[in-house]
């Protein structure tokens, strides 16, 4: 979700040789590739001798770096290159004895315009696009490996996704989770049961009407994933709601920019002052990474802390906050589509704002339990998957 | 860690009344009080409508917002205001027979230059400064509350702390985290065992030097707060070492401009690879706040992935990387310390660099045991601190 994050695979080790190496010469210090492709690298001795994989350079089991960068001399500069029997690049190098060893299939893929763009994958949608997650099935109630990189993909792809069929045991949302990655634990507890309660603690333990929010502004870092698994859905009410916090920045950045400018840059506190704890956050609505592009959403309205401003920008700031509040609960943009018993919802919490109508106790139970995961995790298992169906392609 | 959370307290029921309204009127469509301190505060119509803190707009068990702010008019006004006699500000509206009561201590610490400031608070450090973390005593092995609120503190100054004579059984680390937070999991498990190992994933669980660095920058999150409990210490080496990284960012920036520079924006990608996960993140070494005061720092030298930059900037980011290394290794800012058995440090992940000496497995056992939790946990834990003793003084 972070351009610079998109690293294209393989490993080093990895060896399946699509690409090669031309040839391979010295111009001036650096190391100059000629592909078959007719692509041109140009390398930086310093970056080569630091990607050394030799196991003196880096550790064969854990393949974390053992030379220390600090160790390397930043004037070296390489004595000779060659391509070897197996298509290798091999570099001797000025300083000492070393040489270095690289695969073309890893060279190309680090220095060239191969780089994947993970980043075309994501979709925005409004409720023009999709009345419903995009959903998949499982089958006799079990999810697949196959099932659940498709699940992942779609999280990246449109913020969301729908597993159905699922058994409705209270231990499959965290047996799921644990598939993806860690919990990632917060102050409402590793696993959570949204049910009504009397002594709630919070608004999302009732029986009320939720507008389209994200849990937990009020940390630093929210949760990434939200994993919300029914296991009864008897009561007459309680429609889910899905609104795609990205595309909606994307409309008022286009319709209503002076909107757009103060979303981004005017800070809300969200607090959670209840009981002992007194946790809070301060940052924008929209929350930009280094390309402009957006990062996340953080909205919580029954959470908002009182709004420390300047009495002159007051106005400006309610403002962009009641349009923006406005168009995330409008059907124009927010989907509203009932969950059933087995049904697990998956969704990415700093991209989708999720909400429910009101549901009424007295005409039956309804169970649902959550838990959280991190995009992080998200990424590293379809990296995961991907990796293995590379190596078996 | 950022201007704007530091909210002041106390919340609208807390009411020692310490500031009073000597005069309230309306001009134009605001509120404008004189204080008794001959402060005046300029009060907006939406802000205080927003802040009604009645049981229709806020719930009084959970405290949030039961007022949705898309039924306020963004253009309503005060009819008239009053002072009752427990002195709270009484405001009726031009919408609605609605009136609401304001604290008089609460909108004074919303509303006047008496915000208290938490990031005065930070002590950076070098070598000179200290030669070991700063220490306090378990007397009897209990860490009281009083004690764990200075520690806290000490972490929120220094960024470290060392709690002394604390028992050694294996459950400690998590106990003291579970005062504190909810306990962050990575994809290192809950808890984790530094020990040497013999079929280690990472160099940490070996014998060998770790240079300075930080946990987990292959997260877009890495964790906040590291707790190291010191459960055996017999073994020969293995000092501990740790480094300001916010000292050692604010000395480059004024020694080395470019280098600072290069350091705030060039991005470092950290990627875990070993076993089936796959865990990647980039970002400059150094994250700065939107005011432009370091947030974080980010290093593990031996999971340093690949840098993907064009060959002409490639230099300076070498050059600048090293100079980073050279500083948090050098003993003008890294402090060496033994850790006894019982020692349990606490540290901010994301400001302070710990590395060890290599130790000696032949020579005796090294048992830590450790765990993370976030800065939220101890930034909350601190706010409940103070409004307990705020409430008892």
């Amino acid at each position: 979700m972070n351009v610079s994050n998109k690293i294209a695979t393989p490993d080093n080790l990895f060896w399946p040789q699509r690409n090669s190496i031309v040839s391979a010469t010295i111009i001036d210090k650096a190391v100059v590739l000629h592909w078959n492709d007719d692509q041109q690298s140009t390398l930086h001795p310093v970056w080569l001798r630091d990607n050394c994989c030799c196991e003196e350079c880096l550790n064969p089991v854990t393949r974390e770096h053992l030379l220390d960068l600090r160790d390397v001399p930043l004037d070296i500069r390489p004595s000779s290159v060659d391509i070897d029997a197996e298509g290798a690049l091999v570099v001797s190098w000025s300083e000492g004895q070393h040489r270095s060893r690289y695969n073309p299939d890893w060279l190309h893929a680090h220095s060239t315009e191969a780089r994947s763009q993970r980043d075309d994958q994501i979709r925005q949608w409004s409720a023009t696009d999709l009345s419903e997650p995009p959903s998949l099935d499982a089958i006799n109630g079990v999810v697949t490996d196959e099932l659940l990189y498709e699940a992942l993909v779609t999280i990246l792809r449109y913020g969301m996704v729908r597993l159905r069929g699922l058994p409705t045991d209270p231990a499959q949302v965290e047996t799921m989770a644990l598939r993806i990655g860690p919990i990632r634990e917060t102050h409402f507890n590793r696993i959570f049961d949204v049910i009504s309660k009397a002594d709630s603690d919070t608004l999302a333990y009732t029986s009320h009407h939720l507008a389209a929010h994200t849990d937990i502004p009020t940390r630093e870092s929210p949760p990434g994933i939200q994993l919300l698994h029914c296991r009864i859905a008897e009561a007459k009410g309680g429609q889910s709601t899905l609104t795609d916090g990205f595309k909606v920045a994307h409309d008022i950045k286009r319709q209503f920019p002076a909107h757009y400018k103060t979303l981004i840059s005017a800070k809300w506190c969200h607090a959670n002052r209840a009981g002992a704890t007194d946790y809070r956050w301060s940052a924008p609505i929209i929350g930009l990474d280094d390309r402009g592009e957006p990062l996340e959403v953080r909205l919580l309205p029954f959470s908002r802390a009182p709004l420390q401003a300047d009495y002159k920008d007051m106005d400006s700031i309610y403002a962009a906050l009641v349009c923006f509040m406005d168009l995330v609960n409008s059907p124009d943009y927010q989907i509203s589509f009932p969950l059933a018993a087995g049904d697990l919802i998956m969704f990415d919490n700093r991209r989708v704002l999720h909400g429910r109508s009101e549901f009424y106790p007295k005409t039956g139970d309804r169970a649902l339990r959550g838990t959280y995961i991190e995009r992080d995790d998200v990424m590293s298992k379809i990296r995961e998957f991907e990796q293995l169906r590379s190596r078996s392609s």
